[in-house]
């Protein structure tokens, strides 16, 4: 299909990538997600995920090179956008004019594998502490990530801190979390993150055999019904903070779940 | 002194604390520094940082408590500024209507001791990371911080990441690394947290008499120089990932300095 333009602001594609942008809602009920940047742009057409649009600005198609030309083929339709389309499509204070329109990956199902590691995060609301936990966890090697109660895997602000680690990751979500561990607990021992001054230390839990480690809200932490079906674990703290950053304590946690 | 009101975004106050709180030069220059948010305001009164100045909305100085009332007894001079003033000063989007402005403590000497842990930070230029970076320092019960090059940590957004952390840590400032570093090593052993895969791993190495653990800027890594100085120590990736992002390295080698 031969690229069209789109100059307006007030294009119907470009109102609907907002939405996309803006609410998980919308992502959900239309079934696809949206991209900012060149490189999360091409990583995503690289692992394989369909790309419905691509949105480029002349200088960015101009400035061209490998990445560009992989996004341009991947995309089932191409956009020729102004700047101040750009502009408006942009969720960052300077954008270099590139942006995708992806199809959400079908559900995986979570069938754990005896010695896998995985970090389930359980109503994590900041996006910046889902991306980071991504981009650690994509690093460390672990097996994957377990999403839980609203985690927001497709909101652009954690794709971007995540360096694209959310769409490279196998990542499984979940809204029956109870059922999801129970079963988890027949192949792999699911702990929970938790302050607890006498809960056993992270660094005396043997993780060899694999594990799940959830990490809870930022406020609350794993709610009860989490504790229930977990063991304790907890990372801890000489200092006055009151806890660790999600993120923080999770790089600890799946530090300790790899390290040998 | 009486307190007296703010209503209009063009005074000349309210223009000046939007200069501090902007720009790190203008800090320098002025030797003050700016807050937002009851909690950070009132941490900095207890730390005994002195107040320059309190500004409050109607709304928050009605909501009271403990906190505001200490805010309010610590500083030198207190406005009571109208919302729309309010909206002018925050970095946020969603402001509490509370702010003050600080001076900037006085320098501290480094003089490390046998047995102390320090994270150092060079150039680091995302103040979301060392935000993160000092909040995790502080959980873990580090000795301090060690700022090189740039890290800017009287930024606004650095100070909210750090949750108050940067205020109540002890933090050193040195544009002069080579010569701290050096400084340094006659009594701790100083490490640069290095990508290399033949590096030393970080879990390898003894930290039970202390150390210096320098982890460097986002893109570039630590220097040259500091190479030169350092020991080298890696935190071993398994996965794709190319690097940890800063902040999750730092947590990650704070935690083995402090690990036992």
């Amino acid at each position: 299909m031969q690229p069209q333009s789109i100059e307006s602001r007030r294009n119907a594609r470009v109102q609907a990538f907002c939405r996309l942008r803006d609410s998980a809602a919308e992502r959900k009920r239309a079934g696809r997600f949206v991209l900012e940047g060149l490189r999360l742009c091409a990583d995503c057409a690289e692992t394989g995920v369909p790309l419905a649009a691509a949105f480029v600005t002349e200088a960015a198609r101009k400035k061209g090179g490998a990445r560009m030309d992989a996004l341009l083929a991947a995309a089932n339709e191409v956009f020729y956008i102004s700047e101040p389309v750009a502009e408006r499509l942009s969720d960052t204070v300077t954008t270099q004019g590139v942006f995708a329109e992806a199809f959400l990956p079908a559900a995986r199902p979570f069938a754990p594998q005896p010695g896998e590691r995985y970090l389930a995060l359980e109503a994590v609301q900041n996006p910046q502490n889902l991306g980071a936990a991504a981009r650690t966890a994509e690093a460390l090697g672990l097996s994957g990530l377990l999403l839980f109660s609203g985690c927001d895997r497709f909101s652009p602000k954690a794709l971007r801190a995540s360096m694209g680690s959310l769409l490279r990751l196998p990542v499984f979500e979940t809204d029956a979390l109870p059922a999801a561990l129970k079963a988890a607990s027949k192949t792999l021992p699911v702990f929970a993150a938790v302050p607890d001054r006498d809960a056993p230390r992270v660094q005396t839990v043997d993780f060899s055999g694999g594990a799940v480690v959830v990490v809870g809200n930022e406020a609350n932490g794993v709610s009860e019904v989490v504790r229930a079906l977990a063991s304790p674990v907890t990372v801890p703290m000489a200092g006055r903070a009151e806890s660790l950053n999600a993120a923080a304590a999770a790089a600890i946690l799946m530090w300790e779940m790899v390290r040998v």
